[in-house]
C-alpha cells in the first residue's frame, strides 16, 4: 500500500517522500559536485548541507555562475506570522543567516501578515500581535541589521502592492487553481496573495534599478508560490529567483508531517521554559527504542524514527562525529531512550536560554530591521 | 424584438433601459418626495436631480435621517485613470461638488490606477501618466482642497490594502464570478480588485475611529462593486454606504451606450481645442433633425435622439426655461440642427476655456489634494 502525503504552502501531512517531491515539483537534487562548488566559496559546509536537510534547488548553479562573475545575489526568505514560533521555523532561518555570513549578502525578510489573516480563522489584530512577536525571534538569530530588511506585507503595501499587481496581471485564476488546488469558494484575497509573495524576489532590483540575482531558502512546501511566479518575473525584466529547498523538522509525535504550533504540545516553542521542554520531550517525543530496557539493550533502538535523535541530527548536534557516536550507541543499545532524551533536553534548553536572552534584547532593535522607504 | 444592453463596470453597450436596470440591480428610483427632502437641505435642486440624471439610489433616506440627526456623511467617488477625460466623466464629479458645497462635507476621491492597469492592455507607466493628468481635471472642477482627499490606490496601498484584505476575506470567487461575469481566465488582480474599491466607503471611519455615513455618487455601471461590498462592510463594523446613481452621457454617435475616450472622435475631451470641439460636434454629433431643411422646417426635429440637445439637457443648459425654449424650437422646426449645434459648440467651448485655465493652475495644487498619512 502506498503511503499518501500532501505538501502545499498551507498543509503538510503524511510521510513525505522527498525524492517523489523532487520529481513532482520539478526541482533538482543537490549533488556532491554542487556541494563542492558551494564549499569552495564558504570554506566549510553547514551541516544542513552535509546532511542534506537542504536537499534540492532551482538554478543554484546559475546563481553561483553569476556570483563567480562578481554579480552578488541577495537572500529572500520569510515568516507567516500566525502564532508562536517553534524550532521548525528557526531551522531555515539559521541556515539563511549562515548563507548571509558566508557570502556577505543582503537579506530581505518578508512577514506575510496578509497571508495569515486571509488563510487563517484569526483576527487582524491577533495576526499583528504575532507579527511583532515573530520579529523578535528572527532578530534573536543574529542577522546583521545593516544587511537585513524586514518587509511586513500590510505596512509595506505601498512598496509591495504596486509590484504585486504587475505579477497578478500575468497570473490567471486557472493557473492559481491548478497550482494550489483552489476552488471557487476561496476568498479573493487568498487567490491574489501569491502575487505579494513574489515581490521580494525582485524588489531589490526595482529599488536599485538593476537586475540582482536572488536566492530563496525555504521549506519545500513554499515552492509552489515560486513555481508560479518564476515564469512571470523574467517577463517583468528581472532574474528568475534561484531557490534552495529544505526538509521539514518533524513534530514531537513522529517523523511524519512537519512541526506546527497549532498544537503547542507537539512543538518546541521558542518561548518554552526549561520545564516545558523537559515535559514535552519526555512525554511526547516519539521514541525509536524498544518496549523494555532489556530488549533495548539487546536489540538497540531505531534512530531513523526516533524524534529525539532526528532533532539532534537536524538541529542540535552539528558535530558529525559526536552525532555518529550517539547514533551508534543508540542502535547498539548502549544508549537508552531516556538518556537520549536527556542529551536533547540539555541541548534545547541551552539553545533556548541563549535565544530567549537575545529575544528580549531584540525588543529594542526592531526599528533597525524594518525597511525604511525613502 | 427586445433590444439588448449591457452595463458592467467595464462595459456599457446598447440602448440602456434604466427602469430595467433599477429592477435588475435592486436599487430604488428617486421619487418626488425624496427630491423634496433633498431640496429642504440644499435650498434648490441641481438640474441633474430635477432632470433625473441622478435617478436612483440605495439608502438615501437613511443617509438623510442620519444627517438630520446631526450625523454628517462624507462623499466618496472616483476615477479610473486610463486615458484622457471627457465630458461624461465630469458630469458625476460636478454633481459631487454640488453635494459637497450644499452639505458642507468631506470628499474622498479614489484614483483606481491598479484597476486600470489590471483591466486594460496598458503599461504601468502609461496608467501613472493618466493618473497625474486626470487629477488636474478633478482639481479644475473647484473642489475644496481642505475637504477633498485624493487616494491613489498604488501610492496609498499601505492605507488601503490592509483594509481591502478585510473585505477580501469575506468575498469568495463564486460571488465575484456571479456579480461581474468573470471566468477562470481572469487575472488574480482583477479578481481581488473590488476589495480595493470598497475601502474608501469606510476608510474615514477607520481613520476617525467612529462610524461615519458615506454617500457614493457614481455612474450606475459602478454599482456592482458596491452591491458586492455593501453586504460585507457592516460586518467589519461600519455603515453600509448609501449610493446615488447617475445615467451615462451618450457618445457623439448616438444616445446608446456611454461616452468613452477609447475613440477620441466619439467624445469631447477636457483638453480639446475650440476647433476640435467644433469639428467633432459638426461631424459626429448624431442629429435628430430631418433629411432636408424643408422637411425639418415642416415636421421639426426629434430632441430625444439628438445628441446635441441631450448634451444641453444633461450638461450645458442648467436653465429649465431656456432648455424648454430650445426644445420647442427644435421640435417645431424653428431651430435647425446646424443652429442647435452652434449653441452647443459655444457652450462647450466656454466651459472648456474656463476648465483648461483652471486645469493649468491645478498643476501647482496637486499636493494639497493628495491625502497625507500621518
Amino acid at each position: 500500500m502506498k503511503e499518501k502525503f500532501k505538501v502545499t504552502p498551507w498543509e503538510v501531512s503524511g510521510k513525505i517522500d522527498y525524492d517523489k517531491l523532487i520529481k513532482e515539483f520539478g526541482v533538482s537534487k543537490i549533488d556532491e559536485s554542487l556541494l563542492k562548488r558551494i564549499e569552495k566559496h564558504t570554506g566549510e559546509l553547514h551541516f544542513a548541507l552535509r546532511r542534506k536537510l537542504f536537499f534540492a534547488h532551482r538554478d543554484l548553479n546559475w546563481l553561483l555562475d553569476e556570483y563567480e562573475k562578481g554579480n552578488k545575489f541577495f537572500l529572500y526568505t520569510g515568516c507567516g506570522p500566525s502564532g508562536p514560533l517553534h524550532l521548525g521555523h528557526l531551522g531555515t532561518w539559521i541556515f539563511t543567516k549562515w548563507l548571509q555570513d558566508k557570502f556577505g549578502v543582503e537579506l530581505w525578510f518578508q512577514f506575510t501578515d496578509d497571508e495569515k489573516f486571509l488563510f487563517k480563522d484569526k483576527s487582524y489584530e491577533e495576526i499583528q500581535k504575532w507579527t511583532s512577536e515573530n520579529m523578535l525571534d528572527v532578530i534573536a538569530l543574529g542577522f546583521d541589521p545593516k544587511k537585513t530588511h524586514f518587509l511586513i506585507d500590510t505596512k509595506h503595501a505601498s512598496l509591495l502592492y504596486p509590484e504585486a499587481i504587475k505579477v497578478a496581471k500575468r497570473l490567471t485564476f486557472s493557473t492559481v487553481k491548478a497550482a494550489f488546488g483552489f476552488n471557487d469558494s476561496r476568498n479573493v484575497g487568498e487567490i491574489f496573495y501569491t502575487s505579494m509573495q513574489a515581490v521580494p524576489a525582485f524588489l531589490p532590483s526595482v529599488i536599485e534599478k538593476k537586475k540582482i540575482p536572488c536566492l530563496i531558502p525555504l521549506g519545500i512546501d513554499q515552492d509552489t508560490h515560486f513555481r508560479v511566479s518564476r515564469d512571470i518575473i523574467p517577463k517583468l525584466g528581472y532574474y528568475k529567483p534561484a531557490i534552495i529547498h529544505g526538509v521539514f523538522l518533524p513534530p514531537l509525535t513522529g517523523i511524519e508531517s512537519k512541526m506546527s504550533s497549532s498544537n503547542s504540545d507537539m512543538a518546541i516553542l521558542t518561548t518554552d521554559s526549561p520545564k516545558e521542554v523537559e515535559k514535552k520531550i519526555k512525554k511526547y517525543a516519539f521514541s525509536g527504542g524498544r518496549d523494555t530496557i532489556e530488549e533495548h539493550r539487546k536489540k538497540g533502538g531505531n534512530s531513523d524514527i526516533d524524534v529525539s535523535f532526528q532533532y539532534l541530527r537536524m538541529f542540535f548536534e552539528p558535530n558529525d562525529e559526536k552525532l555518529a557516536q550517539i547514533e551508534n550507541d543508540y542502535k547498539s543499545g548502549n544508549l537508552l531512550t531516556s538518556e537520549l532524551k536527556e542529551i536533547l533536553i540539555k541541548k534545547i534548553n541551552e539553545f533556548l536560554a541563549e535565544h530567549q536572552k537575545k529575544r528580549e534584547k531584540a525588543k529594542k532593535e526592531i526599528d533597525k530591521f524594518i525597511f525604511k522607504t525613502k
